[in-house]
């Protein structure tokens, strides 16, 4: 029975046969859906490749203009999420928060036993219409303040950044933004995909796997690495001290959050190339250039002494910082963003399933 | 990369290396910290068991009156979670409102990010404490009944069984509860284990590996099964009214809930085996043998026609009825038990962490 070598964590265990990403690591590409997620993010939104994940194909004008309005009817959230986010002890994480609030949406739902594509199609579309109202408000409520309302004559994207922010972004604010959401939104077999997958393998529904998937992104291995980013950065003034911090870290054996991937561990995450660029430009229109400073020592060092690269989460961490985003968010917002291939992954899981059960090597006491 | 074969629902992939258990499948025994499960729901109670999981070796009778003591201390719920579960929908699954009832609890943690395995063990010892309420009342709750309080003057399972009927069991009910609780306590590497351990893998919490394994419990391949068995055998009147249904079923290629398991699939279920015993145990007492008959013929029928054996939720099922549990509350009871086992494995995962990040075969458009 127990043939088959052990690999601690998976590493490099197929665990998932997928049409809806791939990460080609001897091509350098993040393929979805037969297309380069890098190339999406030069000429595409956040709600094409939303559209791609769900649909398979782009959308036309014409339909992506119409799932836009999909998502905006459904931009209202239940009253009684935010009765229940009140309740909720004030030092509750925003994850935390927003992991009880998705669980908490499967209550409403009149035929949670349908498991069909076009019943899950319909609930990923009123999950992504109801993510930045769900997700700003559960900090919001967290920090006493009143819960914001989405405006539905703004962009998603420019929604989004205005609940969070309060005020309507500039153009480029709301392009950087759409572009984080882009980057974010699938990467083939992390954890948290995994996590939503092997909870919908009982049969379980959408929101107990996105609940699981919430669960495991907040972990600072995982999405929860951005916020450990931005604390790092600020805890230093300068990119001297901020190398200095890292030494210091390394020395301890410490990991450093936002260096590092399972899979592109010696290269850089193409990903993270474009929120260098995207934080230049965010520093070019203020003139302050210390956070790109810090980041760049800091990629220079752990590239000499770590032979490690910047993940997203690192160079995402000061673009969400300057567009003015309370770091408690960070994480909700990729969960936010991701949402919309976690929703691909729980269609396909249930279209064609079998449930996860794997096996153990014992190394307990004997018998 | 891609060298490693690919088995749909990692069957026979060794995922986690451990000292808590192990179906050995060819000596036929569920091996619990090296002791033989079956042997222990023979002479030793759940709490036995917990502790087993928990601190590696069975109590001392003074060990175990102060563990049951410390359960008892922590048996009160914040007030905040009930009020949150009067606020759910009234048609939410107890099994949801279970779930984000755990989910809020990671609020009220002053240490949420120490997970060193005193500060995991001390929640475990919370949690256990909990969940008999938790569980109970979420049910009760959504039905419009009021909270109902634990009684500390029971034993933990007698209690458990009493906030649940509202009577105080005999000795042969709070025995057969407590074997019943003993059995599911924990079974290797089955999906909501898996589920946990992949989400606590990312350096997530206890609350959030235990959401996510409640998720996946709810799913009718894994712990639902316990809940549609009783409805398909209250839904005859006699054991060939029963063995029809099931022919029907199998006629139509449904899957019969409640048979087949992914490590005994040739073989019963011990475990399965054990409450078919109480089942006759608790049909002797009231003289009526309808549930065991019409079990039996299943039982028979689908040994006949597929060479599938019952497992624990196929006769678990019954017992349950014959309690007098309300079906909806079969699931979480699965869940309450489980919780042993979920926490010492978030434990141990956290002790010896890797993240769990596989791998897909990519079957997508080409690119
Ligand atoms: C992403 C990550 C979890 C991948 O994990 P993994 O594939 O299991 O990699 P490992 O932890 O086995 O790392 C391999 C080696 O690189 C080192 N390493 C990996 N990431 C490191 C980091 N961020 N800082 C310092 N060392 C690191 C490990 O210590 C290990 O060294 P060793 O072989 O001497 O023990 C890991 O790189 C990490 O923890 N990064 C920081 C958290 C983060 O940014 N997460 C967001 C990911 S998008
Ligand atoms: C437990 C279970 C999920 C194991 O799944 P698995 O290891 O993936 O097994 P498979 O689904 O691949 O089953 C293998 C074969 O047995 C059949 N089979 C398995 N369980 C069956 C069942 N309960 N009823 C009818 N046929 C069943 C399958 O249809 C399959 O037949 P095929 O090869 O002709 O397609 C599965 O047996 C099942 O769904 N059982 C019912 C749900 C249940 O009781 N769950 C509680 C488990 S404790």
């Amino acid at each position: 029975m127990q043939t088959i070598n052990y690999k601690p964590g998976l590493e490099g265990v197929i665990a998932v046969e997928t049409a809806i990403s791939f990460l080609d690591s001897e091509k350098e590409k993040i393929v979805i859906r037969g297309q380069d997620l890098i190339e999406l993010s030069k000429q595409k939104s956040y709600l094409d490749v939303a559209y791609l994940l769900l649909e398979g194909n782009l959308p036309s004008p014409v339909e992506k203009a119409a799932f836009e309005q999909q998502l905006k009817e459904n931009y209202d959230v239940p009253k009684e999420v935010i009765d229940v986010l009140k309740i909720l002890p004030k030092k509750t994480h925003p994850m935390d928060a927003q992991r009880t609030a998705i669980s908490m949406l499967g209550g409403f739902d009149e035929q949670i036993d349908d498991r069909s594509v076009a019943a899950n199609k319909k609930r990923a579309i009123e999950l992504l219409g109801k993510l930045p109202s769900i997700t700003v408000n559960s900090y919001r409520v967290l920090q006493n303040q009143d819960p914001i309302q989405p405006r539905a004559d703004l962009s998603y994207s420019a929604n989004f950044l205005y609940m969070i922010t309060g005020k309507v972004p500039t153009a480029i604010e709301e392009e950087i933004f759409d572009r984080l959401l882009l980057l974010y939104i699938e990467h083939e077999m992390p954890n948290s995909t995994f996590s939503a997958r092997v909870i919908a393998s009982t049969q379980s529904d959408i929101y107990g796997a996105l609940t699981g998937a919430v669960a495991s992104l907040k972990g600072n291995l995982h999405g929860g690495a951005n916020e450990a980013v931005m604390y790092m950065l600020n805890d230093v003034n300068n990119a001297q001290s901020f190398v200095n911090l890292l030494k210091d870290k390394l020395n301890k054996k410490e990991k450093i959050m936002g260096f590092g991937h399972r899979v592109y561990m010696k290269k850089m995450d193409p990903r993270a190339l474009i929120m260098k660029e995207a934080l230049h430009q965010l520093c070019q229109q203020t003139g302050d250039y210390s956070l790109y400073e810090k980041c760049e020592a800091g990629e220079k060092l752990m590239e000499q002494e770590k032979g490690l690269f910047p993940n997203l989460d690192y160079y995402a961490a000061p673009v969400y910082w300057m567009l003015g985003i309370p770091i408690p968010l960070y994480t909700p917002i990729f969960f936010s963003s991701r949402t919309a291939g976690l929703c691909a992954h729980v269609i396909e899981q249930h279209e064609h399933n079998r449930i996860f059960r794997p096996r153990v090597k014992y190394i307990g006491k004997p018998y």
